[in-house]
Parts: C-alpha cells; sequence; structure tokens
C-alpha cells in the first residue's frame, strides 16, 4: 500500500478502531474449537476479556497461533468482520526454535559465537515466516545471576556484554538485517523483557526487583543497550517492579530510558496480562487505572488484557494529549504491517509451509549449533573422547527419552527429537541405554569399564515461572554415581538442565561431564558426535555453577571486597564451603590444545586518542578442525568506586583448522575500560589496567590508561 | 577539668598529638604479655603498623582491654610517657553483656520489649563501668533478610521499626538518658554499622551491598534514623561498599545522610582495619591515599590502622582545610573524655569492679531476660509444658554442654554458664541427660513418652565473618528426631542457634519447639523455667525461618508482585516448596491463651490533623502471670509504587496478670503510614490502609486515608 493509502486509511479509523490495533490477543475467539492444536496459547473467555463480537473484530494482533492453515482461517473470520480490512498481524514465542528447536538460549551462549546465534535466528524465522508469523517474541537478554529463577534457561548468561552481542546477532538473524529493516522472508524481533526482570527477589519469578541505577545501567540495562544497536523493530516490557515502579507503567524506564536515553522508536508492547496485572501490584485500583498509568507510561500494545480498547475513550477524555501516543502507536503499526505487505497478502501460502519447516538445512544446523553448546566440565586422564567400537552403555532418565527440546519448546516435537541412545546407535553399534541401573545385565555392566551416566533435571523444571530451591540432581542420580563408582567404573556424565546445577556432591565421583542443557530436536546426534570425537567440545559457561544450591546468587564479576575471601574467618566467603564457584563463567575444556601465545599489546599505554590493539596467537594443537572462543578480561586496579574484580569486555570466536595457527587481534578503546557512576555517566581513570584471557586468575598483560582521572586529593 | 582548661589544653596539642587523639590501638603495645588473658583482641606488630615508642604514646584510644587491672595498667604505661597526659579512653564489644552473658541480640529481639532491651543496657553498663570501659560498640541495627549472614546473631532481624527502636532503647540503657547526656556511672553507646552492612551479596559478610536509595531510607538507613534518636554519641561506619562507595570513604553516607539529613554531631570510627581495606575495596592505591579518603570523608576516629597519625601532615599540606575536621574531632573527643572525669580520674577503682560484675541482680535479669527471649514455635496438643515429676530425658549436642554463650561472648565464662541439664535439675530430680541415643539406658528410654532434644547449630557457626550455606541441623541430629520418633515418642525439640534455621526436613516429626538461640549465662535456668511451666514463653520471631537453606533472603515486608503467589505456576513462588517461610515475622506461641477482643478504631477515616486511634481489648485467659507483644501491621492497598505486602508499624509489649483484662491502645499518625518514595521524599495517599495484628494473614481493621494522595489521571 502506499503511503498516502495507508495515511487515508489511518485517517478513516474511529478512535475505537485505533486502540483495537494497541490490542492483542490469542486466536480461539475466532476460530473456536476447529484449531484447538494449533493454539500454542489461549487466554481467558471472551466475555472476561470484555471482548464480543463487535470489538473483537477491531484487534490488531493475535499471539499463539501456529500452523499457516490456522493462522488462514483467523485472519479470514476477521477480515469477514472487520470494517476496515486491517489485517492482523501474527507473533509468537519461538524462542530457541519453531518447529525445529534448537538449543535452548543458556545453551546457545555457550557458544560464544554470534554467527551461530546469528542463524539460529534466522533459520528460526524462516519457518515462522512460512507459517505467516511476523513477530518472534525474543530475544531476551535478561541478566539472570541467579540459578533459581525459573527464566535463566531462557537467558545468555551472568554477563552484559555477552548477553547483548548474541540478542543483537539474533535480532540480525531474525529482521534479515542490521539497521532493522525488514525483508519479506524475515520476521521481527521483539527484544524482550525491558529492564531488570533477570533480577527478581530470591530468585522468585515475577518478584520484585530492586538495584541502584548505577547497577541498571552498568549492568541490567547494558545487555539492551548492546542489543538495541541491531534495531530490534519491538520491545516488550517486562512483568516486574524496578524499585517500586513495574515497569509497565514506569514512564522513567519506558519514556526516560528506553525511549530517549536508548532512543528505540519502535513499537513497544506489554507482557502477557501484564496491564491488567497492575492491579495486583497495587498500584491501579482496577482494570481502568492500569490502563490509563501504562498507556500513560508508553505501551502501545497491550497483550491479553484489554483496558485500552474498553476506557480508552475515557483516558482521552481526562487527558486529551494522550491522542498523540495512540495515533503514533497506530500509524508505526499499520506501516510495520505495510512493510510486510500485509494489506496486499494478507494470507499465507499454505503450500510454502511443509517446504520449508525441518528442511534438511536447518535441522543440520541444529546439530551443528547443537555441537557448540555443549560444555565439557571434567575429563581426567582425557577419559573422552570414547570409541566407537567401545561398549557404551548409558544409564540413567535422559538416557533413552525423547523430551530434550527443553522449556519453550514451541511447536517441536518429541517424537522428532534424537534421544541420546539414538545418537549413539547413529554412529556405532554397540550401545545399550537403560533408564535404570538394575536393568542392566550383569554380563553387560560387568565388561564395561567406562558408563555413561545422564543426570539433571527434568526439562520442565526450568521455564517461565519455574522457580527452584533445589539445584542438585536427586538422590537417585547421586545414588547411580555413587553405586558406578564404588564398582570401579569409569564414570562420565551427561547434563541435562535449563539452568547450572550444584554439583558439589558428585563432582568427585565423576570422570568426566559434559554438560548438554537441553539441545532439541537434534540432541542426540551432537552429543554422540562429541562423545566419539567426532568433533570436540568447544562451549564455554556463560553462567557460573554453584557447589550446594544456597551458593547463589553467584557471578564472576562481583564486585571487590574490602576483605577479599581468602582463608581467614574475617574474609567474604562462606565458611562452610570452598571460594567461588564449581564451575566459574568461561570455563570449558575440548579435546587437546589450542594454545595461546604471545599475548602482545600494540602500546604500555592506552588514551582517548590511542586505542589498544591486543594481539595473540592461537596454535590449534588438537586433532580437529574447531574453533576456541578467546575471552577477554579485565580488571581496574584502582577506581573512584568499587569496581568488579573481572569484567568481561570482548570476545571473539574463532574457527581454526587442525593444526592451524592464526593470530588474533582485539581493539580496546578507552570506552571499554570505563564504567558507570553514581550519577550515571560513563568515566574512565588513569591507573593501571591488568587484562585476563579466559583463565579469571592468570593475568597476561597490563596497560597504564592515561586519562583525565582526578588525583585522589581533590 | 573546666572547660577554658580544656580549650588551653587543645590550644596545646601538636598536629601529631591531635591525629594521634583520632587514632584507636589495642592493648599489647604498653602492657606486653603480662595482661594476655585480658587482652580481648590484639593488633598486628607494632612495627607493621608503623608505631614506634613515641607515637604510641599519643594515641587516644584503646579497644579489647578488659578487667580494671589490665586497664589501670595500660592507662599508667601511656600516661607515664605521654607529653600531655591526655588519659586514654577504653572501649569494648560488649555485644550481650560484658562479663555476665545476656541472649543474642536476636534472641533480645524475640522479646519485643524495649524495656527488657534497656535493662540488658544498663546492666552491661554498669559491668563496663566498673571495669573503667566507657564506650561500648553497641548496638548494632543492621537490618537483615539473609539468613545465611553470620551477624544475623547480633542483629535485631528483619525490620527497621522493630531493629530501630530496640536500638534506642539499648542506647538508653548504656548512656542511663534519653537525650545523650552520659552520667559517670554509664557508657557510651556508639551505635553500628552505618549503613546497610547488613546487606552484602549472597548474604556473605564483607561482600558489596548494592540497592535503590528507595530501599535504604526506607529500611536500612530507617532503623539508624530512629535509633539516633536517643542520641549515641558514636557511631561506626560499617565495613561494606554500597553501590560502588565503601562506607568509609563515602561522604555522601557519612556527611550528607548521617550529619546532615540524620543530624548526628558526635564521633564517628572507623570499623576494625578498615581504613586501611579501603585498598582491598580498590579505591586507594596504598595506605597514604586510603587514609585521606577516609578524613576527607569524615571518619574521626581510625581503629586499628595507622594512616592518620602517618599522613595526616601530608594530607593537611594537599588539603589545608581538613584542619577542621581534625579540631572538631579532637574537641568532640576530649570534651568526652572530660563529661566523663577522665582528666582527673584516668584510673578505675579496682575494687568496684567484683562488687559489681555477676552481681545478684544482673544475673537475675539475665535470667528473666532470657525467658522473655525464647519462641514456642510448635506445641502440638499442648504437649508443653511438662512437669515437674515427668522422667525428664535430655539428648542431644546441647544437653549437657555449658557452650551457651553465643558469639561475641566478651569476657563470659562458659564455666559460669548454667547447662541445659544443670537447668533441669535446679527444679526437678529426674532428670537424666545425654549427647547421644545410644548412651541412654533402655529401661529409660523405654519410659520416657516425652523426650527433649537438643538441636541447632554450634555457637562459632554465626557471628562476625561465619557466613554460611548450610543453614538445617545436621543429619546427626536429623537422625535423632527420626529414630526417636520412629519408637513412638513424643519429640520436643530446643534449638540452639545464632541465625534462624531451616527446619523443614524435621518440622513435621517435632511434636513440640522450643527456640532458645544462645542465651547465656543463665540459659540452663531459663530453659527449665519454660519448659516445666513455671513461666510461659513469650516471644516472638523478629525473623522469619526459612523452610530450606536456599530459601533466603526472606522477609514477611516483601514488596507486592504483578503474580502474588499462589497454586499456579505462573505465580512468585518456589515450584519445588510450599509458599512462604516455615515461621514468619512475628510467630510466637504460648501456653493458654491472650484473647485479643474489641479491635476497635477511634473513626473510619485518618488525616494530618486527626489521628487515628486504634484500641483492643486483651484478656489473659492463660494461667500466668506473662506478657503478650501486641504487633501492628498495615496493607496500603493502592499506593503509587509498590508497597510491602505488610509493614510493621508499631509494637507493645504489655505485662498482664493471670485473669487480667486490659485496654490496649495504639496511636496511628498519617506519618507511620507513609513511605519514602523514589525521589527520597515521605509521601502518603489516600486510599485504604487495612490493619492487622500479630497475624500476617487476618486483617482486622481498616480507615481511609484523606490526604492529599493526586489521583489517577495526571
Amino acid at each position: 500500500m502506499k503511503e498516502k493509502e495507508l495515511w487515508n486509511l489511518f485517517q478513516s479509523m474511529t478512535l475505537a478502531e485505533k486502540l483495537g490495533q494497541m490490542t492483542q490477543t490469542t486466536g480461539e475467539y475466532f476460530v473456536g474449537k476447529e484449531f484447538a492444536e494449533e493454539l500454542v496459547v489461549t487466554g481467558p473467555a471472551m466475555e472476561e476479556m470484555g471482548f464480543d463480537s463487535e470489538n473483537i473484530h477491531r484487534v490488531g494482533s493475535v499471539l499463539g497461533v501456529s500452523s499457516s492453515q490456522a493462522i488462514n482461517a483467523v485472519q479470514r473470520a476477521y477480515l469477514e468482520k472487520s470494517r476496515l480490512g486491517i489485517p492482523l498481524m501474527f507473533m509468537h514465542d519461538a524462542i530457541h526454535g519453531y518447529r525445529t528447536i534448537f538449543p535452548i538460549p543458556l545453551a546457545l551462549a555457550s557458544t560464544f559465537n554470534t554467527k551461530l546465534i546469528e542463524k539460529v535466528g534466522h533459520l528460526t524465522g524462516q519457518e515462522l515466516v512460512a507459517t505467516g508469523i511476523k513477530v518472534n517474541f525474543s530475544p531476551m537478554v535478561d541478566l539472570v545471576r541467579d540459578a533459581r529463577w525459573g527464566r535463566v534457561m531462557e537467558s545468555f548468561g551472568e554477563d552484559s556484554i555477552l548477553s547483548g552481542r548474541l540478542g543483537r546477532a539474533m535480532i540480525e538473524g531474525y529482521q534479515g538485517s542490521a539497521d532493522g529493516t525488514i525483508g519479506k522472508q524475515n520476521v521481527i524481533a521483539c527484544l524482550k523483557h525491558f529492564v531488570a526482570y533477570g533480577a527478581p527477589d530470591g530468585g522468585r519469578d515475577y518478584a520484585s526487583v530492586d538495584m541502584s541505577k548505577k547497577e541498571l545501567f552498568g549492568f541490567y540495562a547494558k545487555s539492551f543497550e548492546i542489543a538495541l544497536m541491531a534495531f530490534p523493530r519491538m520491545v516488550m516490557a517486562s512483568f516486574n517492579s524496578f524499585n517500586g515502579e513495574p515497569v509497565t507503567a514506569s514512564s522513567y524506564l519506558l519514556e526516560e530510558v528506553l525511549r530517549q536515553k536508548f532512543t528505540f522508536t519502535d513499537l513497544l508492547i506489554s507482557d502477557w496480562g501484564a496491564v491488567s496485572e497492575l492491579k495486583n501490584h497495587g498500584i491501579a485500583a482496577n482494570d481502568k487505572e492500569a490502563g490509563y498509568l501504562a498507556l500513560n507510561a508508553g505501551i502501545e500494545i497491550e497483550m491479553v488484557s484489554n483496558t485500552f480498547l474498553k476506557y480508552g475513550e475515557e483516558y482521552l477524555s481526562r487527558k486529551p494529549s494522550l491522542i498523540e501516543k495512540i495515533n503514533q502507536a497506530v500509524w508505526d503499526f499499520l506501516n510495520l504491517k505495510n512493510e510486510f505487505g500485509l494489506f496486499e497478502h494478507p494470507y499465507v501460502d499454505e503450500n510454502e509451509e511443509q517446504k520449508v519447516i525441518r528442511s534438511k538445512k536447518i535441522v543440520n544446523a541444529a546439530c551443528e549449533i547443537s555441537e557448540a553448546s555443549c560444555v565439557l566440565l571434567k575429563n581426567e586422564n582425557d577419559l573422552l573422547p570414547l570409541k566407537k567400537e567401545d561398549t557404551l552403555l548409558i544409564i540413567g532418565p535422559f538416557a533413552k527419552t525423547q523430551d530434550l527440546l527443553g522449556n519453550w519448546n514451541c511447536k517441536g516435537k518429541a517424537a522428532e527429537t534424537i534421544s541420546v541412545e539414538q545418537g549413539f546407535k547413529n554412529l556405532a553399534s554397540n550401545v545399550h541405554a537403560y533408564k535404570y541401573l538394575d536393568e542392566v545385565p550383569e554380563e553387560l555392566l560387568e565388561k564395561s569399564d567406562n558408563v555413561l551416566v545422564t543426570i539433571g533435571e527434568r526439562w520442565d523444571k526450568s521455564g517461565e515461572g519455574h522457580s527452584s530451591v533445589d539445584l542438585e540432581i536427586d538422590t537417585a542420580q547421586q545414588s547411580l554415581i555413587y553405586d558406578l563408582k564404588a564398582m570401579g567404573k569409569k564414570v562420565i556424565g551427561l547434563g541435562f538442565s535449563g539452568r547450572p546445577m550444584a554439583l558439589g556432591a558428585v563432582i568427585d565421583d565423576l570422570d568426566a561431564l559434559l554438560w548438554t542443557w537441553y539441545l532439541g530436536n537434534e540432541a542426540g546426534n551432537a552429543i554422540a558426535n562429541l562423545i566419539l570425537g567426532i568433533k570436540s567440545p568447544t562451549g564455554r559457561l556463560a553462567m557460573s555453577f554453584p557447589r550446594v544450591s544456597a551458593q547463589v546468587p553467584l557471578r564472576y564479576n562481583e564486585l571487590g571486597s574490602g576483605r577479599p575471601a581468602n582463608d581467614s574467618t574475617y574474609s567474604s566467603r562462606y565458611q562452610d564451603l570452598p571460594i567461588g564457584p564449581l564451575f566459574p563463567f568461561g570455563y570449558g575444556l575440548r579435546y587437546g590444545r589450542v594454545k595461546i601465545a604471545k599475548v602482545e599489546l600494540s602500546s604500555s599505554v592506552i588514551s582517548d586518542d590511542n586505542p589498544l590493539n591486543i594481539s595473540l596467537e592461537l596454535t590449534n594443537n588438537s586433532e580437529y578442525d574447531t574453533s576456541e572462543s578467546i575471552i577477554l578480561f579485565m580488571e581496574d586496579s584502582i577506581s573512584k568506586i568499587v569496581r568488579p574484580v573481572r569484567e568481561l569486555i570482548d570476545f571473539q570466536c574463532i574457527a581454526l583448522k587442525k593444526g592451524e595457527n592464526r593470530k588474533v587481534e582485539f581493539v580496546v578503546q578507552t570506552s571499554d575500560l570505563a564504567y558507570i557512576n553514581n550519577e550515571e555517566k560513563k568515566v574512565f581513570e588513569n591507573g593501571t589496567i591488568n587484562f585476563y584471557i579466559n583463565d579469571l586468575n592468570k593475568k597476561v598483560a597490563n596497560v597504564e590508561v592515561q586519562n583525565r582521572r582526578e588525583g585522589i586529593y581533590k
């Protein structure tokens, strides 16, 4: 549609029709029970929502409808009764794949590989487009330090630069561009959840969040600031309150920070029911007040509650200037629909879906990405890889199951998922899988020197709402390990979870341990490829693993202390636990060695005008064509305020052929060394900066910052 | 000394002598090994501290020397070589008693009784004065919500009004007045630790603290704001950093908040070594910078590090105006010494000590206060009290031990402590105590229907530096309970700890449970008095008890949520744990019933000019002369920001004779209903306020606030 035509359409809209565009519902109101299976989510009853046959045909978008057939049916039913015939836009939660399921985001983060993450976004987008879905509620870049939080599985972990950059890459993958332009063969990324949702009190989902502005801008908002550089065309406001202000009603966070400070100019959507839930937060007496607060704060699409449409007219009579917000939101949304050619092509080609969905290209990519997402946490005496010819005995709750998709598995099917058993059987002939130890024939057990044990927690123990206090593997799994160890077996753990688990009780009894998270459809193939040495593990943890459940929150970048943890009683540690996490952020082993050598700085000083080059030489001494993630950490020796003990400032994932030698370069600006102070200013100061690569405890270089730090005497 | 004379003395001081007054050391530099036992704490070697025979005789105060003899010896050695003969002032950490040990502060808080807390302060002060100690580093009003923090034992729990008022009462007890005047027979209270020390990251002592200003002023600083109303003559700065600023170097917290906002005008001391530890925080390159930052921020006495004396001259050459801070500090300190008549009487009467220490009056008070500190958490079918004539079988690690003083036990002696066994034997004849179950003769076990089991954690598992992840009783204790239960016994738990413990695993197998914390010297007597029904328990928890270790932090006054905890997956809870704490703040049972009736409001509305009277009628239907703590909670139904689900606004502890009926009245001002917003302003708004008494879940009344709340449409 030409802009002039669109403008005429816009001008012809009634207020109710405009408010309708700002309202999002689920799909069952249009198609009834016919497509029950295709409705991934459904909302409250129509009456309860305040919808009738008239106003329901004014809403602007629908979420959670899958399959091209169902989407066309909803669109048809809607357009038949809609006065102006503005097509619905369909949105979805394809968090790690739509029908082809990729590893959960916390696993994806372990790749430290923006290219792979971009690919996940791109391929997921292909399946969505073929289905008729135009907006994906992804990526989520909520920073998280507390493994109790259920949505940790959806996160990219505990570092804001890593989270932000992976989010940015995923957005570019979805949208097919780096500048926010959307091709008709791409989907819109909805970056979420703005902001600080990952820091609820006690790790309990939906609990209140409290922190300083320094912490907000230095960490929790920083991942958004970075991801926004890819121009996601939509942002979702988060459920939580921040320092007492529910984000959904916070002009400060939505207008001042997101719009003005971070210069976001596209559409802002609420989370599910979040507008109406302002009542529960205790800041609105009823739905009418709730909607006013959200609209006034800048929410442009209300997801699954119905206050804008119901009370919008009254809001305007109270505050006429709100019409500007409404017009802006509706005009933007119409333009977005038009960018996709929705007016000309409201329906999707139902033949396309089957061609694209689970194409070989997508499934193969899922396997490759799954391999890169696993983290080898232990490998005593190079026990791994095993040989195809070995007796491969696999025991435990995840040995035979196809339930390896992880939560938020969208339209993924367990039946299309490669179990661990199947993965090994695809490569080897001497494979035996059992759920329980006592099912294993004695003779088989006898002759198996190595035993693979599958441990972890069920996929549905993490995910939205699924906060847990118990981060340890259950006692049956512990016993399985202890029993096998007592028999003199080499015990090789395969870990499955949607969060970091607390493995302090069993780690000493495991000879090797590969953490596989939930990898999605190709889980078994990827795991077998790694265990049997077809590929080398390359993943690194994006989140620290605690020793016991109560050792959370936890993060590598904690602030310094006046009494840093040491052997003394009077130091910052738990007296009944060794210092630090069981496995820190960035930890990950591989088969063979990629050597880091010749770390060199271009200068011994850095200043605003003279950035620093840090170069190093990588040599792939392993037997694999592989990749290596290089993480550059800094330590600021002296600052005006207390800084993190280590901070990630850059990372690269470098592909290396067997035997290959490559020079890697980082360019460090003074702004990379800067921090946000309590006046919300970015500052950097003179002093010595120490650098660390991959190992948090081994300093590799240092540089002097020559800058404008005031002296200590002020 | 007359003021004129004092002024002349002050005028005659060299800069080094002034800086010396601002320096505090331990006592061993003056008396060597002769009084080793009397030196409760000792510092680093003299050389390491940068002291020599000259400058050591300029320091102004000494901490940690006990006994009048040792104090006189130190004073004598000092004055012999001091040029001006300004006597040392002696300071100490008598946290819950000096030689007579009272219950730990977290236990004291369970009394909800300001009069008893004042008494603890007064009596502790008597023992200190008799010993020659003039300043006590107490009370601590650091708010704490995380039971992992070791210093939780020293705190008054999770509510700021309770902590603040008990702190205020204790200060009045120490200082002997409500207005800051100090009699010669009293001691100076040093209120600590300013501020937010109780909120370290992960509950790890000394870890960094981050929170909003709203949280600071609404909670963590509020307890100080209240306690400061008793005019403590000294305040101690805390170890922690706050939003990146170590408090010891924070002009914002020390000058702007403590001095200007809270109008504190007396002496400000650092914590032990905290000035020098600014290096570890990473904000000072060396001791010289550290001292400058602390002096500049307002620290007036440097405890056990030596930067002021060493570098003060250089600081002044850099910033001459610092002389004003130095002069003010020294002049104030000289005046304080003079208020005590220290110039005329630098020595203490060594005969006095033995008359006062552990006098009958003090010991009896300790017993009374210990009884009031215990909290009855469970009493199925009114199993308790037991009878004197019963077979009293007591088992477990705390049955026979005299180690019941708790941490920070100062000069208390285990040998002077009444064990549980001894306490019962003082009242009954059929008493049998064993550490282990298998020591109990079979016949005795057979005939004992009820068994008292002592559970908990050793006294030295809590206290400074003693942060722990494991809050559960050990497996041996769990087995003891399970085994006895399996034998069909009624199992009565007696709990010992310096923190809330996680009792989820055993609570169902306990028929009764009395939490006794660490009660000090009179522990056994108090416990026996309660268990045998000489007195009724009256204590209430000042801190919530979690179900499992990983359910922390925890507090009754958490903020509301958009999705409050309920049976749904999508609500703010842990999915693997029942909702809420095992025992909430304010919980506590008694023998028999004190009935609350006729809760009446003086009006259905409240406004600035018309405070509200809430009256109720208490009837003591129990068989005891006793007391009842009445806690008044509010719930603000609708506010502009998210409020706590419940908030304590007032409490009273009411003495009641058996059968007595009393009317109790609370006066509620609108300011009691107000809150601190993000602009650091105290605001109160129109709306409905609900009131709760003692039971957090049973609304007893509500009132309309008629005030100046803006409408929702702004």
